[in-house]
């Protein structure tokens, strides 16, 4: 697999989990990133050529476009060791990937975008009503993170996997959504255990 | 593949669309029923033997339980036709499946529940004033299909796969949350090419 495009925001957590599986799995990738703050994925040329909604990543393979961060992790890691065997491990990898798309990203990574991109007095009224919700939402979610990991080293079987990657990619960075990382411990050994495999590297590497 | 358990509250869209994978896949499915609106999923019992965060659908095998509804209808089509060939349209098929739980679900199906179930005048403040957003994000999430549709008979290359029972599912009801689907001549002969289909079976079947 090359000559593999990555269009992206360098530092969104959906953008780099792509960019860590690339790593786990050794493809190389051309990276093009835009500043989403300055409109450059609201462009003519982008919406026409890279992608219709504006959103990104966007993964390029020839004339081809995936979109949906995690479906491009897939794409990257499908045949490699970050994918469990057997057909129960799947599901369950993919569903802490759906999982994170529904009850963590949308809470944590959301919260950290409105709190250090956009600024809370900017937000509008409707972001506003909820913070609350999204706060109570996202600590839910890093509790049940931290429950799960109480027992286990990784979060599918006892292997490392796209699903702790995928996980990785917000939590990591949480505490710039204000949440306390340190009030789970379990999270705090499990990112450190993926910090120090020799694959790893950093969002802003 | 046998014995497993389907928890479900069967009028939910997410449950449907693992009734409908199993019927396609030749799976024979145990329902478990739970009534949403009488606390049924939040019962000592069932917090304690199904599922600790409340949440529903659940699928129940042997002793293991798997959640998110899309991971389930990939566990049962996982092997079979309803997964596309090739690390791309696998990936694709994927995509629309994190799509449909990231930008149709949550204004969609949440629409339909907060105006079929709960009732516009028993919705909190947090969630009236997410109303027009919702409306207009899910309109665009109809278009989008729609438009994708234009050329094509399914979702992903030029087969019926798991990307399609995932996106029907919440589509095919989304005229309880006030969308007219008149306006989509596609999604309409999309939908009729699914009903037809002598595997199909119906939300209320």
């Amino acid at each position: 697999m090359s000559g593999l495009i990555l269009h992206e925001f360098p530092l969104s957590g959906n953008c780099y989990k792509i960019r860590l599986t690339a790593a786990h799995v050794g493809i190389e990738l051309e990276r093009r990133s835009y500043d989403i703050s300055k409109g450059e994925t609201r462009t003519p040329e982008f919406l026409r050529d890279v992608s219709p909604t504006g959103r990104i990543p966007v993964l390029q393979d020839g004339d081809r476009f995936l979109t949906e961060s995690n479906a491009i992790c897939y794409y990257l890691a499908n045949g490699s060791k970050l994918i469990p065997d057997g057909h129960f491990d799947q599901a369950d990898m993919l569903r802490w990937l759906f999982w994170e798309q529904y009850s963590h990203e949308p809470n944590i990574a959301t919260l950290r975008f409105w709190l250090r991109y956009v600024g809370i007095d900017s937000l509008t009224e409707a972001q506003r009503i909820q913070l609350t919700g999204k706060r109570e939402n996202g600590t839910a979610a890093l509790a049940l993170m931290d429950q799960h990991l109480d027992s286990r080293k990784w979060f599918v079987g006892d292997q490392f996997s796209l699903a702790d990657i995928c996980l990785f990619a917000y939590t990591h960075v949480a505490d710039e959504a204000d949440f306390d990382l340190e009030a789970y411990p379990d999270i705090i050994r499990w990112m450190e255990r993926i910090m120090l495999m020799p694959e790893h590297v950093g969002l802003e590497d």
